[in-house]
């Protein structure tokens, strides 16, 4: 992932506890964040607790801008959200973090900069923090219970900014090393399983017969059957037919 | 919310700090979900720690199943995600948080149950425990740093819960009580300015004149002012000429 490309400041004001700062930066480097702003954090700067919470997304606390005020930190932001979960009384577009971010990809795109700001963990942000925001984002929370900490408003941001922004396959196939059967393997195991079957007397009765071959037919393609699989019931089906014989 | 409505069970399987398992339950009771079933947690059932860490989720742990076995706690469900990290060499579909709580939500409509394993903390999910899942869900994370803890994992699986099935609106303009001015309003508010200008000779040269008036009309109407936004531009407007007249 390449860091240096056009990405939002995601900027903590008057942050308190270290663990906290550290929980952010590795909630934002999990999904491939790394541009930090620090406002007034209440135990000065650098904190060792954040660095050490931090673990391997350290480099974020190096490299974090350190502001003594929002109007300082968001000087060269062209477009800033604010998170909150509470009624402000303000005027302000209020947005879901999905939406926020698909509007920051834009901006990015565009030339522009965006700042995203992170109240402290007791109160959150102020009224003299959201004037200075474009938006507000609001996380779509249980309304009977809204509980989101510092780190888990970041986490949910940053990881929709990795959704607006990654390609992301919403389905895979993992592999490991197998292939999947040809049609004609399937097919053919269906011809097995039909035989047997045959003489076995399970298409009974007869007036059901064609749809209960149909419906057995229907389930091997519909299975995602490997090569091993099929080998797999093809012997099962041989191992049944000498346990017949064996009598 | 109303917790009766059908919904996945997130089960936490030999679960090992009291704390991670609190922190699970709030992330649950954030988006609206309290089915909660534990296996063989590490340090006995009910945990103190537990209880102490989910604060206002602590119904989710009275009411939790609690299993001896991966088996016995996915009894009921028809359909199982297991969510991990690592690659396990296992044929099997690999999903987002987001498509898997899609088919979540479409199996839960058709009568189903689904379940949702979440690994012990520091070794994850033995496969074992995965092969006795449908599915595996896989968080986009950055592939050079993957560090998502139990509750984080809960969180954001949860959150895609709870953006599948509820209607949210992307974006809502909080309104605090404050009325936007009429189309007659910000055109009369056009006019002051454009006469009050044209008095100042703001339009110079003659030959951009139109579209330095065009441009300012373009900005006001692009603005959301409210009424009492015009009524302040009307005063400033007012106030810049007896500043003026007094000379």
């Amino acid at each position: 992932m390449d860091s240096k490309h056009p990405q939002p400041a995601f900027i903590l004001v008057r942050p308190q506890m270290g663990e906290n700062i550290g929980a952010a930066a590795r909630a934002m480097w999990n999904f491939g964040l790394d541009h930090m702003r620090v406002i007034a954090p209440r135990d000065g700067w650098p904190n060792e607790r954040a660095v050490a919470l931090a673990s391997g997304a350290g480099r974020l606390l190096d490299n974090a801008g350190l502001f003594q005020t929002t109007a300082e930190a968001l000087r060269d932001c062209t477009y800033v959200f604010a998170t909150t979960a509470r009624q402000r009384g303000l005027t302000k577009p209020i947005v879901t973090p999905e939406r926020a971010m698909e509007q920051a990809r834009a901006i990015h795109a565009e030339g522009g900069k965006v700042g995203v700001l992170f109240g402290p963990e007791r109160a959150g942000l102020e009224n003299e923090d959201i004037v200075q925001a474009n938006a507000i984002i609001s996380v779509p929370v249980n309304p009977d219970f809204a509980s989101l900490n510092l780190g888990q408003c970041v986490l949910l941001t940053a990881y929709e900014w990795r959704r607006a922004t990654e390609e992301i396959v919403a389905e895979v196939m993992e592999l490991a090393g197998t292939e999947f059967a040809t049609g004609l393997e399937v097919e053919k195991l269906g011809d097995h399983f039909e035989e047997r079957l045959n003489d076995a007397g399970f298409f009974f009765p007869e007036a059901k017969a064609d749809s209960m071959r149909l419906n057995l037919r229907n389930m091997w393609s519909r299975l995602p059957l490997t090569r091993a699989d099929v080998q797999t019931l093809h012997g099962v089906l041989r191992q049944m037919v000498r346990w017949k014989e064996r009598g």
